[in-house]
């Protein structure tokens, strides 16, 4: 225990570290840290509460990242916290911590992008905190929301043979990094240059600005399914994969040809000479959903479009990747991550 | 309004800015921006959600804050807006940005100041988000609470006569401070010198650790008192009469022999050739409680000995402060304040 380190232990295991150290002793409090959101009892309905931070240098790059799509980008990605247990927002506070070289026309671009998700989305702000920074920008939202309390899913529900699905496609925000980056470093070395990105406008619009799944949220409410459980992808698809595995003491079996990708992000894959199982499986930020419906919901869910089955929960605990080419390959956990 | 700039418009303006460029869309928002804590109907009650941030070399000082006091005084800071709402803290989040100059054991430390704050104030952690950080500490809390919905006090109650109260006693905080900024600019002289903070434990305390009023919302409760508006002291007594006065549309008139001052306190002013009267009037951070009472009350507030009247609410829209000499000096907002 002594010779651990922060590096040793990565973000997850300082997150069990922490939680194990705290004992929670309200009634009311039903779920504390270790799901997507935290949920409290509240009488009728569970409440949701979901919190973020976003730093400056660390989770965003102001070099290509227009401030209204940061602000936009980092309520919805709240937001998709609340719609990975099966819930509706409802309320955000925004806290923002800001240095000297920014002035009221930069914060007014970035309420603008909090304002635009907050009235796509029809949540109130109610809240937050500002104050200078020495260093750069720091945004810390939290959203809170609500969710029937039979419809409630968490990380841990799944069950052998369940099915798994995923929501629209993976991948995307991923490469659309990457083109951010060639072009910064082609602008840094050329600032006359124009960016070339008009042939990716889909893959960097997913990581510019993310939508949460609230529709999904809506379509399974409609189509009377409760997934057994459910996770936003946001550090990628096999870290999120293993989260529900582990915390459903299950192993997950998914096929990469069932995998939905858009074409976009398999033609950048090859511009970059990436390897697109390795993009797919471990970019992060596509904030769609993974979750596991029960076989009995099968035929209800085939008739939502926007939900792709890419495999099952399996019986023997471990979890695993099957290539095109038949191969089966361990999905492994990944270390400390910046997201 | 082109012309307008952050300094211009400091802290109070930049939260007005926003808070009048948000609507808000839900019947469940009772109270937005603009108080110690947002309000949202709960049913039965009203919940209360409180947020802050604090950032390294800003609000804190790691040359003279143990990071467990560090992390005490974050939970209780925010505990203190809740109960500047006469409510009760249940549940809290914490997200921190780490920069790698930190450890685990420094983590550790941190936590342990959370948990027994959490502890103290019977708070249940339930959830967080970790992050590297380039430059420094960030530490982001909400705390959500509730109150009974015929008990909530918010800044804008106050009426014509009613009395105007304190608890504890004021400007030790800021006092504390001093004595902590000195003995870092020996320590940084000399760094042998022991630090000579012997006597002054009292105004060094209610800096590094100072406690949420929590035991006067509940001498409030029993004595069936609720005040008819309320805000903590985080930014100093002038600013916070001010937010009261302005939210409830008054002036108040305050007698400066009437606060209570610890005799530390007046000794470290005279130490410092610091003005006791603007030391007292302009130091943050006591998270003392501020209210106005009606004078139907006055008997009742009168047992309970932490609570000290010190002025009344007048009908002149002015606030006055009146020094021992018996002259009158008008109470003025501070501008953009790093609290």
């Amino acid at each position: 225990m002594e010779n651990q380190t922060l590096e040793s232990l990565g973000e997850f295991g300082l997150i069990d570290r922490i939680s194990e150290s705290f004992q929670n002793i309200s009634s009311a409090t039903i779920k504390g840290i270790g799901d997507d959101a935290a949920v409290i009892d509240a009488g009728s309905k569970y409440q949701l509460i979901s919190t973020d931070m976003l730093l400056e240098g660390v989770h965003f790059d102001l070099v290509y990242t227009p401030l209204k799509h940061l602000g936009y980008k980092a309520i919805a990605v709240n937001i998709s916290d609340i719609a990975a247990m099966n819930g509706v927002p409802l309320h955000a506070t925004v806290s923002i911590g800001i240095s000297n070289r920014f002035g009221l026309s930069d914060i007014d671009e970035l309420y603008e992008g909090i304002k635009l998700a907050c009235e796509d989305y029809n949540i109130d702000l109610i809240g937050g905190d500002t104050s200078s920074s020495r260093s750069g920008l720091v945004i810390s939202i939290t959203v809170v929301g609500e969710v029937a309390k039979d419809k409630i899913t968490y990380r841990s529900g799944a069950s052998e043979n369940d099915i798994v699905c995923v929501t629209g496609d993976l991948g995307a925000a991923y490469l659309g990094l990457q083109i951010l980056e060639r072009e910064k470093q082609e602008f840094l070395a050329n600032p006359a240059m124009k960016p070339q990105i008009d042939n990716k406008s889909y893959v960097v619009g997913r990581q510019l600005k993310p939508e949460s799944r609230t529709d999904i949220v809506f379509d399974l409410l409609e189509k009377g399914i409760v997934p057994t459980s459910m996770i936003d992808i946001s550090d990628g698809l096999a870290s999120d994969i293993l989260h529900l595995a582990k915390n459903s003491g299950k192993g997950f079996t998914v096929f990469f040809e069932n995998i939905p990708i858009d074409n976009q992000t398999l033609e950048t894959c090859a511009e970059f000479n990436l390897n697109p199982v390795t993009s797919v499986i471990n970019g992060g930020e596509d904030y769609e959903l993974l979750m596991t419906i029960s076989q009995a919901d099968y035929e209800k869910v085939k008739d939502i479009p926007e939900i792709t089955p890419i495999g099952f929960v399996n019986n023997d605990g471990t979890s695993w990747l099957i290539l095109n080419s038949g191969e089966r390959t361990k999905l492994i956990a990944p270390g400390w991550k910046n997201v």
